[in-house]
């Protein structure tokens, strides 16, 4: 039978660590950093010394758990995640990719198994970026996104620092993030709580990630004419929401013409004077545009940009200023390595499909400087960052199990 | 020669009422009942008295300065209009109305003419609405619409009461609402500023007012499911902001189709949770249909419960309330009335075109209680409720001529 991961205890870590900053509603608050932050990095490291492996902290808090392979020549195949929280988060998100980590060693250890390449489990700090801001704070100096030395200034809302948080609670390390013994990783494998409806809607245990999706964020205003909506006849009137609610209407259309991996969304509205009976003079709203390829942000773009033109061409009194306010480009993960995951899940027999993360992850720093890829598992009702988080054992159990497949094929 | 009024005494008493309450940007704040209404009222009567004329005062406020005619057999046949002002008002709105009836009479007065029947000028009590609620109060009174003593009891923001304030300024009088000696009166010709842009865009002086829109008013709700805008695929989505901007469209799409003299506006709207990449869960907004008859407003109606019902029977997990908030039915001026107006701006040289009111004015609640008339000129832009409000001396004259010849024929 095909080597296998211990549900159990799998589980029974993820509830263990779940009760560090356990909340009544059955989430999990431990903010980046804070107390109870160290309470679940002391966790991890506990179990990690009773396995066995060496620990190494980084500058910038990102711990590194390692099990040495049987060819010093080969560098370390890696897996992981992150164990901080937001306020109001959920059990698995990030959580899962970690412990699944601990656990395909475990299991390694359980089946006397020493891989050729070492291996290791990395905890990034500050992934969720509810505390201190930017989010993917570890992963993202680690791969050279953000230069250490701004992060560490960094400060919360209370004015603490980054720099200030770590040393208090014991994890400014003093390895430089990026450097790994051996050199760079030969490969980053992430599990992830898929944080999406797609696998369940399916009715799939597994989804291969063939990569994140890019964004362009923009800020838009719409400015009419302000008049009263009693005495102005239907064709005199210069309506800024009628012209912003054939935009909404546009975005969504524009990325239906770019399926399946692009989205567009108006989350954000907001109407001046907002008066029941006075024609809208402005409405600001926001775009949100997702795509898997730069040239589809890039098409997106420039339709979005086209039909301001075009209804501008209709009413000379209407203006429509678009300013773009966010742009990350998409990434590609490895395809050797999503190869991996794949081959994993059908030798398993475990059901599966292409799913893209729409929202960042540690990996999309990581594909930055190593092959990378992820294996994502349902989470109830898509939901995540939110208390009501729930993912159920044997999915999580299948999803280490694939990682596991996946890191022997690497590091063999 | 055809008889014309003064132009410039009508314009100098404009100006010279104006100068109660004037704000510095132009415009004019003189709240029903305050000291100022008081100054204003007695700048009226004062006019009144020099021309020799009555003056009664009813319960609520009202003030009738009447002409006796020749004929004891004939009902009055009224003009008049409102003198309060909203807090950053104009000069016209109201006073136009109130000083061209008063003007009509000092032309008779000059010319020597005395008409068969009475002739009054009446002024309606807190026409506004700005300080108490009900608006259009006085002529609501005294048409029935409400009950004073109701009336009597309504407070300002302060906790001072109509009955008390009317005591305060002197203008509590003894009249019985609705009692005119010699019997209701026989007509009822309103002038007043159009307040909407459809003379200015027309280029025409004169507006002949078939009657006041009627109005329909909503709040709707329409509830769909909160998702995180990355991972959520477009055909996985619930979309409240969605939803509801498809029926701004359709809102605007049912207003057009029973043209011209039909509105639908949505002046409010307000996304939940609003955030950029959150999916909108929840969106409230207000409908504001309007038109002449009856049945189109119903008509309009059905059309927008049909248009949420087929978005709802589209999504089954989406969810669309519809509350009618609020519901006035449309008037329609009197046929013989509106034809004096409209005879008398012919044979004035007057270019005209009919002109719905798109607002409430005195004029709607008389015409439930006497055959009653309206004439529009030209307000600079439409504006009105402003302190920009502005209108032109030859249109106003305009009005006034217009008015003077309708009374005439009709008091012959």
């Amino acid at each position: 039978m095909t080597l296998q991961i211990n549900s159990d205890r799998l589980w029974q870590s993820l509830m263990h660590l779940a009760e560090i900053g356990a909340t009544a509603k059955g989430g999990v608050c431990r903010l980046a950093l804070t107390d109870l932050d160290r309470q679940g990095r002391d966790l991890f490291v506990a179990w990690c010394r009773d396995a066995g492996l060496s620990v190494r902290v980084d500058a910038i808090g990102n711990l590194f758990a390692r099990r040495e392979g049987t060819d010093p020549s080969r560098r370390a195949v890696a897996m992981g995640s992150h164990i901080d929280t937001q306020p109001t988060g959920g059990k698995f998100d990030g959580n899962f990719g970690v412990l699944a980590g601990l656990e395909v060693l475990r299991t390694l250890d359980d089946a006397g198994i020493r891989t050729a390449a070492p291996l290791e489990v990395a905890v990034w700090t500050n992934e969720e970026g509810s505390r201190f801001v930017p989010v993917m704070m570890g992963s993202g100096v680690f791969s050279g996104a953000f230069g250490l030395d701004d992060v560490l200034l960094q400060q919360d809302i209370d004015g603490l620092s980054v720099g200030a948080e770590l040393a208090r609670i014991g994890y400014a390390g003093s390895q430089v993030p990026g450097e790994v013994p051996g050199g760079m990783f030969d490969a980053y494998f992430e599990a992830h709580i898929e944080q999406g409806p797609v696998l369940e809607a399916h009715d799939l245990t597994i989804g291969v990630v063939p990569g994140a999706l890019g964004q362009r964020w923009y800020d838009v205003v719409v400015t009419g004419m302000e008049a009263h909506a009693g005495p102005t006849p239907m064709n005199q009137r210069h309506d800024a929401l009628l012209a912003a609610s054939q935009l909404v209407q546009r975005i969504n259309q524009i990325a239906l013409e770019h399926a399946p991996h692009a989205r567009g969304t108006v989350g954000f509205l907001q109407v001046s004077p907002n008066s029941r009976n006075t024609i809208p003079g402005t409405v600001k709203f926001s775009v949100d545009f997702r795509a898997l390829d730069d040239e589809v942000l890039a098409a997106m773009d420039q339709a979005l940009q086209d039909s301001c033109a075009a209804l501008m061409a209709s009413d000379p009194r209407l203006n429509i200023a678009v300013e773009q306010v966010v742009y990350f480009k998409p990434c590609r993960f490895d395809a050797d390595c999503i190869g991996l995951v794949r081959n994993a899940a059908e030798t398993l027999g475990l059901a599966n499909m292409d799913v893209v993360s729409g929202a960042g992850h540690d990996a999309v720093y990581l594909a930055a400087v190593a092959p990378s890829a992820m294996i994502f598992v349902p989470c109830k009702d898509g939901i995540s960052h939110n208390e009501l988080e729930d993912a159920q054992q044997d999915h999580l159990a299948a999803g280490a199990n694939v990682l596991l497949h996946a890191v022997l094929a690497r590091a063999s």
